[in-house]
């Protein structure tokens, strides 16, 4: 087992396997930058296992822990000749939370630690600078009686605010050490009188206090809800790291600052960063004081008057440039530096990697690649594949005018028109005709998690940047407008004002999610344009994947959009999607209601024309590309009329009377249609509607070969199969109307005939099924839905309580369930081992989801397949699968 | 392999693994007796394999088996010393079908096979019998005519009547041989008419007429009907008895007879049966002519004029005799014989195990064991446990004066009473109520079978015995009475009329399946008396069975009766059906209508003695015993008031405005419930229900424990879990409310908790269950359910098609399926691999199927548990699953 608490330098810490795991971030690079002999306060790492034991010991740290925390103290004071708590040359700690990734939420920082009435008066003596130890101390306890001991901040801040009245003065810098003496006797007591104790003089109890403190932030319900919104496990844990101090507020050789090795926002290698002289690093971010440059060239580009670093400390700036060199080649990667100079002395206080855009994470990589610092496979798995979303949407034609009519926070990007609806409910029902919408809501919740998937863009009056609609709609590449004030949503007169206009349900709207505008009306977007960058890390990560990527769609322009992504075939066509245009709905309707084969076989006649056509299309985009064709699924009464006003529509068309329109309409009614009359149980019971789908199939195959237009490889999916009787019987429908239009087209036509693997039972007899199927498309949402016995439209209401109680870490709808993923394995095996040829792909929403992809590529499956946006997604998701394999 | 095709006498067939299998039931037993030495009328039989060929090979027999056909004929030929075709001594034949199990609707049997117009003379020579040989020949074309060639019955029939007519006479015996001669043209005549071809005069065309035609009549719709009704797999197919023909109609020293062993309706060990002198055995069945007695005893208690056998051939009928006590010896088994006398020589046509009222066959098995002809345990295997329900069922007090207003067919054994209702749903609907009614029906479809659960007896106007409604119900143990043509029922008005009365929905009736009876007002019912010879054979059961029986039951009358019939426990104690209690509903509506914690306390603080004192009353019954407790389970909304004045009542006593309630209903509705908040999710959501329900369960226990009455063992049971995390926290909860109650009532309680497994999931994952359940209980409806992907509630609309089209053999929701089977499999292995001691049993319905109990005895399962009547029928099934395991 690994030391549980390891000091920076340390050699063990080459040994951990996952140091981050262990250490957290920041542990485990102050730990290797230790090791590589930079400049690094001495200090030590308690890592995320004491987290975990100290849960489990009802939340206490255990004496073995406390003892190997006092022998580390001890290493440190060695090594800078000081002593904690002592009273002539006292050690000041620094204590700071450090989890795998930076999590806000959490307690971050404590400063100063192991000062107390005495230890003060010896650092005053020691600096010679009785200001700057009374001001250190007043910080201390501050920060120390708010984070550790629970007393609001503000009380501390009125404090200073009303003695800076009494004096007279405006600036904390004009308080001197007596003031300070006094604040510090006034905080003092603030502390007693609201946390019932007093201020800790003793620098252990203060020490395991902020140790304690960190743990606990863990379970704080900010953080508890960070880790929800950004998938993060429970029990991954907190490390803390106990440093010693060293400030950059002891004069004007002093200094501190932040720095990214190369620039964040685009890219470009260069050094970008901001200093502060003579300040703590809180006071870079506090925003009290205006940062200076780091560079000449950056403060001259921005034409600043301020002195940069370069020119204020050029031997410091030196030994920092040098060192950010060091920690690149040492990364291989751009680095988030902070550091500090005390009395003309670097420190290095962290290095991560840099958080940057995910157009600089793009030429970033390619430029390593480029410089030699990295390999491309090394490039391919530096961009997290959710990232690329934002490189992809497209966004509004600059050249159109728009009618801007409010504005909001720029949630998720990409610009989207369509009719304003005010419920997800609403936002579904369009999407199944096939019509865009924008879902206008106060706020999201879980429950309209499938209306922001049916909608094209998502727009709130409230919540901000980590607001559910924000989150969720960044997760799915939806645009997303978020908290708008500007607007006032009346939900039951299903309008919505603003300062000068009004917009009702199915007005158009435009929204832009990258600036947060909203437009009245329809505008024209333009595809994303797709940098060269962006193109040579996609050729490399199709260089290293195995899986194919296909797409979910059904029409020409989805069709095209994905093929311009690269998708390498269709894994859905849902046909039953090219239901729902105006022009064939009735006819649909007409079938549905027909009480004898020969009345449906006329309706059936009529539709058949509009399918073909579809094919036909769709078949020639997709030219040289296997298309699998789902035939019909839902269950039939999704199709029919629902208002009064199509009920009668129906009627007079169909020419049945009300009464028994409104009664077929009953009797198809089904208590779970979920689990009803719906998928091949459609084709079992009512062959002539497969019989149709089968024969546009065929017959546009047929048109293209006469015509000798190149065309798709048709692979024709039977859905919801769970025995081996039902892939049987329906393969032979397939393949005796094949036979049927060969014959009267003259043509010899290829295709394939497979199945949704998307039931348990389906999974559990792959073996039965695969003597029929020549390819299993594993439908994951149903699969997930009857694996949990958990409908995907009713789990909204307890979603959330499931995940406070750490049921499900994830929505399993999301990323696949690790149950789910069994009967996948059980299936595949199952059936390779009947039918070594067959072909194995996944089509549910998993299918776009990159952990999900790289479970896919585990399990050797052949292709995934997802909606045409998340295509370059899962092509580099692929491709980190595989990589990760050999590795 | 065995020979496709097997002369009787062959010792092949001693070698045939199973012989019914192959060579059908009729097969079996004529090789059998062939084999033995008893006087069979040479022949062979064509094995069900050729049947599988025959449909394979497109409808058509293959030159192959001809050939065999044709040796074998030779082989017949040497035999008897006659030549088929012969014209000096024609070999006449029987052709008779004959499947593994006795199936009306197929073709049955072909007499006088081989005679045409020219071995019609040689047979009159040989026989110097002209009119014999003539109306043998007529009896022939009629029956292969009809049979064979599709020619209607009616058409000869209607020839011989105007032939009478114009010749003046009554009877067929008052026609001579010239008479038949004439009429032998004339059916010759109607059959060319209207089957398009001339009778055959070639004998082997005859011959392969008739098998084809016994093949062909294996898919005929009444055969499929029947199989569909009575569960056979149509892949049994059926074989082909071809036999030497005998004559017990050519003189008076000529008889045919049937007889069984023992008498088939009470079991008594006696000769019971007819005979008939110079006639062939159709006359026996037909009931042209009264058949004799066999025995001296039958005829004098019978007080009959006509001579017994015994008196009018008492040689041969000493002859048949030893020969019917040889049978039983062989078979060990009552035996239903037919027998022929051709000039004083006894043939035996056939024997096969008789059939017997459920009463008979308990006698038989038990008489037979004393008279050491059988062990106990063949005994045991012997009752077919599904006919035990007849034994079981309360019958009318007759003491009691009923009001019969009309009657039907005795359709399903047993009586009961209850409000007559119209349709399914409110039979479900009043059922969920704890209301008892009778489901009245024009006749009923499999969507109706969930209806027929719901309700206590069901009565429809239409349909025979065989009806959809007479089978399922003696299936699932309902009286019903059927096809009463004196109700005239009115769905719309809601109500049925009788000649003279009138009955409305929720007016109560009570019938009696056991006659026919249709009672207005409810009649006490008495339990059925059982037998000692019942109680012997269950006892014996009982010491053969490994697997226990619980019941499911949650009053404390269904669980007496349970008792009464031998239930060792209960497996399933649904608690929300103890909800729906008037006194109740209306603290559970508030319950599920609070918003706050708080307010749903306070309806749960009301439920609570309620649930208590039903909890006192079932431990106390089932003292000693395991009682498995099941915290709530379904969506909450099935408890929700549903008509307006429902809703209104709940209103004004929950004191919230009728808006607000309607609004909560509509929150509470799902798309999906089976897949909805229910189950361990409302427990998760809403710890406090299940809190008050545990609180119950423990506070009854105490109560008991304090007062010294002896209890029952509690078993807690989660319900619809999935994953580890939700056993684990309602585990914690469960244990926590314990120990408050031991606390606080200063008791020590023993129980265990444990977990329903009814998702793939949990089977999947069960293993991570059983780290916390101390028993799984497998809810086989439900897992049947998410398998299929297939609601129970919805499948009514397609389940036709699915069985038509042999995709299920069974209702999987009758009899647990092969996947479904997988799937507790798995979790049976994974679940004792990690908690060796986990109590493992069934509570679904298929608990009280015999053929799913074999499936749970073989997978190692504890126990099952099953309703109260069906107990017996499961301890029965648990102790022949058991011997078959040992042989």
């Amino acid at each position: 087992m690994n030391k549980l608490i390891l000091n920076f330098k340390s050699k063990d810490s080459k040994k951990i396997k996952n140091p981050k795991n262990f250490l957290g971030g920041k542990g485990a690079n102050l730990s290797e930058m230790g090791r590589i002999g930079l400049p690094v306060p001495p200090g030590f790492t308690i890592s995320t296992k004491v987290c975990e034991l100290f849960y489990k010991d009802k939340k206490k740290l255990n004496s073995q822990i406390i003892n190997t925390i006092k022998k580390e103290l001890k290493v440190i004071e060695k090594e800078v000749g000081k002593k904690f708590g002592d009273l002539k040359n006292p050690l000041l700690l620094s204590v700071r939370s450090g989890a795998r990734v930076s999590m806000p939420g959490m307690m971050d920082t404590i400063l100063n630690l192991g000062l107390n009435d005495n230890t003060v008066i010896a650092l005053a003596n020691k600096t010679s600078n009785k200001r700057f130890a009374k001001d250190s101390y007043r910080r201390f306890i501050q920060m120390y009686g708010n984070v550790v001991m629970g007393v609001e901040g503000y009380l501390f801040e009125e404090l200073i605010e009303n003695y800076k009245l009494t004096k007279g003065v405006l600036l904390d810098t004009d308080l001197d050490e007596n003031d300070w003496e006094g604040l510090i006797n006034d905080f003092k007591k603030v502390v007693k009188d609201k946390a019932k104790k007093d201020f800790p003089q003793n620098v252990y109890d203060q020490l395991l206090g902020a140790i304690s403190a960190v743990f606990l932030s863990w379970e704080s319900n900010r953080a508890k809800v960070y880790r929800k919104l950004n998938q993060i496990p429970s029990e991954w844990g907190t490390a803390v790291n106990v440093q010693s101090m060293v400030f950059g507020n002891m004069g004007d050789d002093c200094a501190t600052g932040v720095v990214f090795t190369r620039n964040p926002s685009d890219g470009v290698n260069e050094v970008y960063g901001e200093y502060l002289i003579n300040a703590q690093g809180e006071d870079v971010v506090a925003g009290t004081r205006t940062p200076q440059y780091i560079t000449k060239k950056a403060r001259k580009d921005a034409k600043a008057k301020e002195a940069s670093m370069e020119e204020s400390m050029p031997k410091v700036f030196k030994q920092l440039d040098k060192i950010l060199k060091v920690l690149e080649k040492h990364y291989k990667d751009m680095q988030d530096v902070e550091f500090t100079v005390e009395s003309k002395k670097l420190w290095m206080l962290q290095t991560r990697s840099g958080k940057r855009t995910s157009k600089s994470a793009v030429r970033i990589a390619v430029d390593m690649v480029k410089e030699k610092l990295i390999s491309k496979k090394e490039a391919v798995m530096r961009i997290d594949p959710a990232s690329l979303d934002t490189l992809l949407h497209p966004t509004l034609d600059e050249k159109s005018s728009v009618n801007i009519i409010a504005s909001g926070l720029p949630a998720s990007p990409g610009a989207a028109s369509g009719k304003v609806v005010f419920s997800s409910e609403e936002a579904e029902r369009l999407n199944d005709m096939m019509q865009d919408t924008i879902l206008v809501r106060v706020e999201t919740s879980p429950e309209d998690i499938h209306g922001m998937h049916a909608a094209k863009g998502i727009l709130t009056a409230r919540g901000g940047m980590t607001s559910h609609a924000a989150v969720v709609a960044r997760g799915m590449g939806r645009p997303c407008v978020s908290g708008s004030s500007e607007i006032d949503i009346n939900y039951e007169a299903k309008l919505f004002k603003t300062s000068f206009t009004e917009v009702k349900e199915g007005d158009i709207i435009t929204i832009d999610g990258s600036t947060g505008r909203i437009i009245l009306g329809e505008v024209p977007t333009v595809k994303p344009e797709i940098s060269g960058d962006f193109s040579k890390l996609m050729s490399w990560a199709d260089s290293f994947r195995k899986l194919k990527v296909r797409t979910n769609s059904e029409t020409p322009l989805d069709t095209k959009t994905a093929r311009d992504f690269g998708a390498e075939g269709i894994g859905l066509c849902r046909t039953e999607h090219m239901f729902f245009d105006e022009e064939r709905i009735l006819s649909v309707r007409e079938m549905i209601l027909s009480k004898t084969v020969e009345d449906r076989n006329k309706a059936l006649a009529k539709l058949l024309p509009h399918q073909r056509k579809d094919f036909v299309e769709i078949f020639k985009i997709m030219n040289g590309l296997p298309v699998t064709v789902r035939l019909l699924d839902p269950p039939l009464h999704e199709f029919l009329p629902k208002t009064e006003k199509e009920i009668n529509d129906v009627a007079t068309v169909v020419g049945l009377p009300l009464k028994e329109i409104e009664s077929r309409i009953n009797e198809l009614h089904e208590q779970n249609p979920m689990l009803g009359h719906r998928g091949c149980r459609l084709g079992i019971s009512f062959p002539e509607i497969y019989e149709m789908q089968c024969r546009a199939i065929f017959e546009a195959l047929s048109e293209l070969k006469i015509k000798k237009i190149k065309s798709a490889f048709p692979e024709i999916m039977i859905p919801l199969v769970s025995t081996e009787a039902e892939i049987r019987i329906m393969k032979d429908l397939v393949v005796r109307v094949a036979k049927e239009v060969q014959k009267d087209k003259k043509v010899k036509l290829d295709f394939l005939v497979g199945t949704m693997i998307e039931l348990p039972r389906a999974a559990i007899k792959a073996n039965d099924i695969a003597k029929h199927a020549e390819f299993f498309s594993f439908g994951t949402n149903d699969l997930t839905q009857t694996t949990f016995g958990l409908s995907r439209d009713d789990s909204g209401k307890f979603l959330n309580d499931y995940i406070e109680n750490k049921i499900f870490s994830i929505d399993p709808f999301i990323s696949i369930d690790d149950g789910v993923g069994d009967l996948v394995e059980i299936a595949v095996e199952k059936g390779r081992k009947q039918n070594k040829k067959i072909k194995l792909g996944i089509c549910g929403e998993h299918g776009g989801d990159p952990k999900s992809i790289h479970f896919c590529a585990n399990v050797g499956l052949d292709y995934v397949s997802c909606s045409p946006y998340r295509v370059p997604v899962a092509r580099l998701a692929a491709a980190q699968a595989e990589l990760s394999k050999r590795n």
